[in-house]
């Protein structure tokens, strides 16, 4: 494909072989692998070939986003239905290559299948950054944060089986963000099935529980202009995010402000890292727990 | 999964974050991906799901083998359709381990999603052998040679279309026979969509023409059987061999052989590399050009 460019000096050999030979320079790497899979992650009239080239990115990105890592170079492995027109593979590609550019990130290999729908099953390596961050180090007095603001996707998603036209928001690009909070964060996960349900597996791998307060749950737009609690249930169960959620020590809430002003990525503050059995729970301003239904993505997956 | 078992040291975080952890003791790196759809590459019913799984691993590191290199660690990407038991899947999973097993390679990461139609991506990272060995260093003068023999699977799959049953062989494991082989070669690479074809690959890369003889060509028991020209059909233009098929300069006939008896791995002397247009041509014993359509398991992919 003619918009995989010229691969820099250490893709030592590229598409077209058996394998690619990456150099490694770093002691370690990180490895990730996620797919967008049609009438499942997405739906083919909802984005266009390239905005879904960028999504299989991003979306791969964001894991090594969560572990404080920067991305450096991916396979891309096409399921792709008999007739399917060149020009959308040739997108496709072309969306995830410029996405993956602005990382310094290269697409390295692929392979192409028939299959009965277009998947998109994406390997991403990465490079750690100054700190590798699992979802598996927060403690008691910690504070729980979030990136940017959740609930687009959920609400574009509920606005088309409307009926109702709602662009599909792009998946963010957190990874700058990612790995300058991977220099404070004492546990981060990226934001894919859900705030609450991706918290809970923070609190599980960490042992602790969390305490999220309902009213401090940064709001996208859509989710503002619903009803309060549908916007809320969108925002904290519909996925789809891939925000960036964690927990820093107390004593980083300045730095983690710093961070937030400095990449111009909102960081707000969310809730607290407690001892108890691993949980995570929704409280109103009174104190009382709140309970929301699954919702949003989770739909058009069962 | 608990099939996985207790990964080893090198991999710092396995399954279960958001990126797998990998420690790198090499200065390069080997990446491959490759899928198996169901109806494309497989059918359910002729694969239990342990062999599934070992296919799925096999093919990936026949393109690491077929570089000289050793798998290391994989990510595996799964697509199920719902209501797949989760006996299957823990059955892949098994089949995958254990043959990742037989070369210490650990199952290091994965993605569930639905999909309409089972389907297995995987993405195989190796460490090089001894030297690298890619697609492009065939010269004129060289022996080409191919292990093992040739259209059992092309022969199983035409079986089993006609009404007739036919075990379905298993993918061979070169990975040690490449790993030696990788000290002589010139080029080399995995026999997946037929012997012409991915040796025409070798003739693309390299810039030379490649001569093969028919009558030297290994034959699977199964192709034996068959009519003299359907049994040689279904051997240099079936697929799905996963024999590695390269040259070796004219001088290292005698080094090959050695490999062969040490490793109990046929490995035949089938053709020679002579300058010209790149281009692969199949020769009778009078020296006439064989004209064979392509075979096997393309029926089931177009």
């Amino acid at each position: 494909v003619r918009s995989l460019g010229r691969p820099p000096a250490w893709v030592r050999v590229g598409p077209g072989d058996d394998a690619a030979v990456l150099a490694v320079a770093d002691r370690s790497l990180l490895v990730t692998t996620d797919a967008l899979v049609d009438g499942v992650h997405f739906r083919r009239g909802w984005l266009s070939p390239r905005a879904l080239g960028e999504r299989a990115y991003r979306v791969n990105a964001s894991d090594v986003a969560a572990m404080g890592g920067w991305p450096r170079a991916a396979v891309m492995a096409l399921e792709v239905p008999r007739g399917t027109p060149t020009a959308i593979l040739d997108g496709i590609v072309a969306g995830f290559v410029r996405a993956a550019r602005a990382h310094g990130a290269v697409l390295v290999g692929g392979n192409l299948a028939r299959g009965p729908r277009l998947a998109i099953t994406v390997t991403l390596l990465g490079r750690p950054g100054r700190r590798i961050v699992t979802r598996g180090g927060a403690r008691p007095g910690d504070v729980v944060f979030v990136t940017g603001a959740l609930g687009a996707g959920a609400a574009a998603v509920r606005a088309r089986r409307g009926g109702r036209t709602a662009a599909f928001p792009a998946v963010p690009d957190r990874v700058a963000v990612g790995a300058a909070l991977a220099g404070i964060a004492s546990a981060m996960i990226d934001v894919s099935d859900g705030l609450l349900q991706d918290l809970g597996h923070v609190a599980r791998a960490s042992g602790v529980a969390i305490r999220v307060a309902a009213d401090r749950i940064p709001l996208a737009a859509a989710c503002r202009r619903l009803p309060r609690r549908e916007g809320l249930t969108l925002a904290v169960a519909g996925g789809e995010d891939y925000e960036l959620a964690g927990t820093v020590p107390r004593g980083r809430r300045a730095a983690l402000q710093r961070i937030a002003r400095r990449l111009g990525c909102p960081c707000t503050e969310i809730g607290e890292v407690v001892a108890g059995r691993p949980a995570v729970r929704l409280l109103d301003a009174s104190g009382r727990a709140l309970h929301v239904a699954r919702a949003g993505f989770d739909h058009l997956r069962r």
